[in-house]
């Protein structure tokens, strides 16, 4: 029997632990993340262990909805350490769960505690962890730092300011890169109650009017070209479904101009405006050399009540079963035609889909990068062990596994960084494995700087990523 | 090698083992099967062990014919023996099938033959089998008591009088209870040919006029009133596909009138009918903090000819692939947006759903119950060692798989118990290679409890399930 | 750790091993290939090891896309050694890509080249292999014979005149045979610019009007006959999705009538066609004894820009998501409810499918064959370890994997026959797992002549092969 996550954790072979020891120092380049810029340049030490924890992780707060924890003890009024007792208590129950996993790394690896978090140990521990934040090296940097990161990805408005990108790349003090990436996902979502106030946002940062869809356009390019200049290299889209329904310059200002009327739109004619301007967006991607994020199968917001109760991102979101593949390969081919399509990354929420993206890879390779259609690492509901290692697997059959940008937090947390570790022991477990069972050769050179590359030098490349160091 | 199944069967790890041995003898609460309460009640001894195997078994029909056996010696009017001999010649081809393992299972546990069966062994195990039968101990009371069973609910019509079950519940020999579970698919099917002969039987057994939607009503909840009075803690709909259409009560009485007058309805009036009959229902099941099971995905009587032959549940069913998400999402949510979803189990015949649902559990848990919604047990064609393994994995993964309410038959046959411990070894088999691997600490004392937990007393729980001793 | 590809290269097992050893030397029947009559018929020497295989594998080129290799050194006018090289610069990258094994087994059985390709070996490789295939041993006919096949299938269109075919089963000094596959699936594609000269080709062969539906069916059937005589077993459909839309036959006729005048067809128009004509050939196949594929899921020339340049089957096909069960089940009951169902091998592209096809099997199997529904063989974009295991495991599961039709290379390269060892290594190392888990009894002699079968003689009897020797 193994111990508990011990330095072989997820290694079952001598091969896998080598390829592990060749790629687990390799720095962290976390292209797609949700981290707060503010909260990086503030940088305060946080309160406590609940605050670190609890205070805006979804992904435990429906683990604790699960075990039938009350809401009072998850987002509401309870003191912390209330909170944070109700969450050790359902650690146990968390059998083959990720959260027990990413919990105890993070107890680990930057707390040092080996003790496994359960109702009985949750004083000591609570104790313990709060005695080190106060002892210092908490913030939002000096986690990053600690963690071996050379750069993240925030994800950041058309109309964000991004002025905080700004402060942290003036700071010399503060090695990591914090770059943006342009989501424009309230651009592209016409008829929601959201795109009349995000346009008056977008009007009011650029100063300029969205009076038509020509002028929403310019706008955008703008405000591309600012991003760009901050030093924006990627850019980030939810298509649920993937929109694609081509309509005429005439038709998609006729869309916007209803919308501004603040007129409902019909189905196919949001889906026309969004195929319009994100085909619009793509081609100037293209250009720029901007990777493009797709990310597919959310289903967003499926419980009214909280939703109302505590708004978006709070653990009411699960998977869609939308068809994927006729119109995302009408998308890219669309904008292949026009030799105007961008490096794109196809991520997949429903793991029933990973054989369509991973095919769908093949259609738009060409010699403009190293695998330049990426199949996403395995995300959110599937940022598990299966889940990764599926993922893997299936691209490693239909595509160029050596070739794979690799791994993303996609996370709110600054405690986070374990996953890129997780992910590349599960990365090493099955490479190894291949090489153990006679199915790749010991060319344990090779595939060392293989783990490598997939840890970091991969997407360093393929984001185009320059560091001074 | 391992010896053919053996007291390790699907036990590879001493982890494993120990957890099984935890749990063997955990009681059975079978909350979903389809065993007839008359037969329980009437309690014959069967004929021999084709009547006890082959008598209405469509599993080990559909086998047979895979097989190219002639239909005369699935379901004709073969001799038993020759039945039996065709079955038993079939059995080597089951490589990797569960009927090989169930076959063997209930040969070993009932009858004690640990010979497997093929053509060379048929006529010695059909004198020996035949021979214990003969000897007693295989009435179906004597077989539910062997296999350690402290309840079954069976699937009844809101029409049925549930006679039996009155007469099983004053007859304090037989220890094991007999639940009725409300199964009211022939009360949602309104298009279908059923629909008006089912409606008479409604109003027979009531003694009243469903001659209004608001009168249906009336006499289901008068229904669901008796069911409790029997001790129903549990409902079951067979949703394919999952409806959604709402409806105001003044449509659904103009579609129900419309059925009533015998016209055809469309589409979309037999759904907007079932979304607002579930609804009412589901509210009531909440009421009563009985659970709702959700079986999703069954694609029913595909072979047309051998439907009008041989009837229903025959052996010609299959998966369908109708999307589940959006529609699932919005039905719950309308419930739970009136604060009336009750405890709700979801199950899928198509394993590719198996996220899909794992990640519907979350948006709608709270405080109600230790994991209110529940992802049901791999079912029918999923109901093997991959199959659950599938599931379980997921429900890890996605939910909180301590709290799992486990294992159901949804069998026809009084020989299926052994089901629950072949389910029992691959759970504990999946848990202890996750001890095993570090990849959850080696607290036995707790998983020993959890195991337990899952086996029956979740369920307990979960309905409310009350027992004398 | 054990060595690469060894002779226990995917066999772990004892039991694996000894029942490898039982079926590796059962001869091939590839029921299905892409391969050339005419390159057969003709015979010549390849003139090198990018002729072999570069010159027209698709797969490889997606590979080589997949790793931003130029297109010039694809498909382009660079020299045959620097494609060669291009490709061998390649292939370490392919981790856990089924092109690593291919390139490997190929390397091994046909040249005895045990090192494995990379850029440091390619130029020893390259000169080696050459001056192997100008030694002699490499012609069409020649690696067919040395890798023990029996009969190969190709895939040939009604209008074409079959005179290879006839050419090779008149000349005795070939052992194998070649027999035709019907594959009407220009016949079907009603809506496509190749439909009236498909037409006109097959008025051309006939010498006759295919003025009419009516005419159009009399001169399939023809051709049926005409292939019949030519030995032809088999047939083969790729339908992307599957059609079910009955229709009169007068609507037929008025539906052939509008596309003869060139009008546009539509979607529901160019379904109906597609039902009626598929349903008139599959009886005529039923009729005749012939087993009827249908390959599900393709989605074909998703490159609009590369189709221009460089025509079909060129690298960018990929997986679509259309759904499955129910037109197929109704499909398929169409036919049965005549009885005129014909034998069916049901293929799935999209493994997301594989329960909905393996439990699709079970709704129409009778006594007309063993197994007369079958589940293909995993294909394609599955055609690897993982994708072959999956569709085995699915078939034990849902089916009966003792009467498996087993592997077909569908290949358009004469190098491919290694896939055959290659699933049989695969099928033996499942089977022997379950032996060694106790999950099956080590009845070696009864398993040994079960994967004999599904190597080859399961086929044989399917197709009802009659070979001379």
């Amino acid at each position: 029997m193994k111990p508990f996550m011990n330095e072989d954790f997820l290694l079952s072979t001598p091969a896998a632990r080598a390829l592990f020891d060749a790629c687990k120092d390799a720095p962290i380049f976390d292209w797609h993340c949700h981290l707060s810029p503010k909260e990086i340049w503030e940088n305060e030490t946080p309160r406590d262990l609940a605050a670190l924890w609890l205070g805006g992780d979804h992904y435990k707060w429906r683990g604790m909805r699960g075990c039938g924890v009350p809401e009072r003890l998850i987002t509401g009024d309870a003191e912390p350490v209330e909170k944070f007792r109700a969450w050790a208590k359902c650690m146990p129950k968390f059998i083959g769960n990720p959260l027990y996993h990413w919990t105890h790394l993070e107890l680990q690896r930057y707390f040092g505690i080996t003790e496994t978090l359960s109702e009985k140990t949750a004083d000591a521990i609570w104790q313990e962890a709060n005695r080190q934040i106060a002892a210092g090296g908490f913030t939002p940097r000096e986690l990053i730092s600690r963690s071996n990161v050379a750069c993240v990805c925030t994800t950041d408005d058309p109309a964000d300011t991004l002025e905080y990108h700004a402060k942290l790349a003036s700071d010399a003090s503060f090695k990591t890169k914090v770059l943006p990436a342009f989501r424009p996902d309230k651009a592209l979502a016409i008829e929601a109650p959201t795109f009349l106030p995000w346009l008056r946002q977008l009007e009011a940062v650029t100063g300029k009017k969205a009076d038509s869809y020509a002028a929403l356009k310019a706008l955008l390019l703008e405000r591309v070209a600012f991003f760009a200049e901050m030093g924006c290299r990627a850019t980030d889209h939810a298509l649920s479904p993937v929109p694609f329904r081509p309509m005429t310059e005439a038709e998609l200002e006729a869309v916007f101009a209803k919308a501004l009327r603040g007129e409902a739109l019909s189905a196919d004619e949001a889906e026309g405006y969004r195929t319009g301007l994100l085909r619009f967006l793509a081609k100037e991607y293209a250009r720029r050399g901007w990777a493009m994020e797709i990310h597919i199968g959310a289903m967003r917001n499926n419980n009214a009540r909280m939703f109302r109760s505590l708004g978006p991102d709070t653990g009411y979101d699960s998977i869609g079963d939308e068809p994927v593949a006729y119109k995302l390969s009408r998308l890219l081919d669309s904008l292949d035609a026009e030799s105007s399509l961008p490096r794109t990354i196809l991520f997949t929420l429903n793991p029933r889909d990973n054989y369509v993206l991973g095919a769908m890879l093949g259609n738009f390779q060409n010699e403009e990068a190293a695998s330049k259609i990426q199949f996403g690492t395995a995300w959110w509901f599937n940022d598990n062990i299966d889940g990764m290692r599926a993922q893997i697997a299936a691209l490693g059959n239909l595509g160029v596994l050596a070739n794979f940008v690799g791994m993303v937090t996609d996370s709110r947390s600054f405690l986070s960084y374990p996953r890129h570790e997780y992910f590349r022991r599960i990365l090493c477990e099955f490479i190894g494995g291949l090489v153990e069972n006679g199915e790749y050769p010991a060319d344990m050179e090779y595939l060392a700087s293989a783990v490598r590359d997939i840890s970091f030098y991969n997407a360093k490349r393929y984001f185009g990523l320059e560091l001074s160091d």
